[in-house]
């Protein structure tokens, strides 16, 4: 075979559950796909000997000359590719120098991105904000997550913090603890969790997600009751934030977005009723890239920066 | 005397109960500035009318070449000018051409801006966000409104209604309404008009803002308590937008602002408590510039546009 010489970019999207790979194209085609569990809880080096791994049997699958590697992930990242903060769901991994370990072990510049940040720069290049000049995206799932993309560039913020919308306080009383410590959070109300909480506090059955979405398919009450209401306060959420920022597109995704309309038109509706008469009428739409968004945006931001580290 | 050249402007501003105008320089000095009580109830073409004949007094007392003219008004602006949404404080206010009218009235190239934009515009430029990448704006009065600055631009967002901090839903269930029609917004529970509803329910006594202040300065437990309580809310609605936005400063101004620690201390001591660990290290300023600040970053718009008009 001969050499491949377009701009081609490794990705990594370093998760809670799981490490993928894969060589990313400028058009953001992903190919040469390989994941592996992560070792969540055996610290940052075990975590990069992981990410390194996986790497190198994505590379060693082809001769294409890879310029640059993006790297997706859990936390905040400060603008070396450095981890600021973490949750407990990636154990110690605040600190830790995703950028500097992969640059000297690839060879090649490396940026480093949080992994709803690269999610929504994948949806605001190729996915459902294409052409938007302003896009919040939000991702709900075991979290509640969020990027802003101006342009097609992430938006950072002074300490890598913005997008952050799960957590917004929400417009409640509920009391209950977000992962953050302080009550009323939309992460505590809306959640995948907090879903499945809600409707065994409801009924006193603890089912998952996807059986909850099943029922309330099959026209169960409680089910349509507690996805309306966890759809409701994020569309209330997403209006507040939506009048600050008055994007051109909101893009819906996470895993909870699977519910599909079960999800999505409460929130629409609860939006549209919240916003000032300007924002209400933004486009909302449903990601786009599903699982792979936060590898392909990772590396479509590596290819970006044209071979430069992040630095 | 001589006739001079420096870059100077023209800045209009505005408001419910007056406009006011004045030349200023492009280090936002105001000189000859001059006001009358705005016909807020006669429609827009007595507002506009008004506004020229002020405009005229303030040419008329120099002989300073004027290349450009920038308006601060209440209400949403669109990209060429025009008003898009208003509040009835101003009558038929929206759909007003105030751009267009200038321009044909005045004999330069007219930049309009909303009022809070314009004012957050001159914080960002000669102000207390001077220097900042990311600033953002919160004007506590008789309603709430707000501004980003990017860079010491003004961001507008899709339809001009970026910064709108008033309409965010508040971690209250109190069902109070706001202005535009929905409870639990941040605008019904911590206005100037919401913090004396509040006193007035707790004692009722009926007393104005000043009063309360008075009291609560001098040891009264419940005007200390209602600028508690309306202060504590914005502290955690703008922990929640800086989080999405993660600024490098936050700027407080407005009328009520004038009340000083009695409520910037207790929306400091709430928004450090909610944000997110970044954000919560965010530099918190009060406004620097006072009443003039609308007509100072109006003006200092209209020299950047360097006689280009704003369409």
């Amino acid at each position: 075979m001969s050499e491949h010489v377009e701009p081609q970019a490794l990705g990594i999207d370093i998760g809670g559950t799981k490490i993928a790979a894969g060589l990313v194209d400028e058009y953001g085609r992903p190919q040469h796909h390989r994941q592996v569990p992560t070792p969540a809880q055996e610290g940052p080096e075990a975590i990069l000997a992981a990410a390194l791994a996986v790497a190198k049997a994505v590379l060693s699958t082809t001769d294409t000359m890879v310029r640059s590697c993006g790297v997706a992930t859990a936390g905040t990242v400060d603008s070396t590719g450095k981890i600021l903060t973490a949750t407990a769901l990636l154990r110690n991994w605040a600190g830790a120098d995703v950028g500097g370990h992969l640059r000297i072990a690839l060879g090649v510049p490396v940026t480093v991105r949080n992994d709803v940040h690269a999610a929504g720069l994948a949806e605001a290049r190729i996915g459902a904000a294409r052409g938007a000049r302003t896009a919040l995206m939000i991702a709900i799932g075991t979290g509640i997550g969020g990027a802003i993309l101006v342009n097609g560039a992430i938006e950072n913020g002074r300490t890598g913090t913005a997008g952050s919308l799960g957590h917004t306080p929400a417009p409640s009383s509920s009391g209950r603890l977000c992962s953050c410590g302080v009550p009323d959070h939309l992460e505590a109300l809306s959640s995948g969790p907090a879903i499945e909480d809600a409707y065994q506090s409801r009924t006193g059955e603890k089912l998952g997600l996807r059986a909850i979405g099943a029922l309330a398919r099959d026209g169960n009450h409680y089910a349509q009751e507690v996805l309306s209401t966890a759809g409701s306060m994020v569309g209330r959420v997403l209006a507040g934030v939506a009048n600050v920022i008055d994007p051109d597109v909101i893009v819906i995704g996470g895993g909870v977005s699977n519910l599909g309309t079960l999800l999505t038109d409460p929130i629409s509706r609860a939006y549209r009723r919240e916003a000032l008469p300007g924002p209400a009428t933004c486009r909302i739409e449903v990601a786009a890239l599903g699982s792979h968004a936060g590898l392909v945006g990772a590396a479509l931001d590596a290819i970006a920066h044209k071979g430069r580290d992040q630095a």
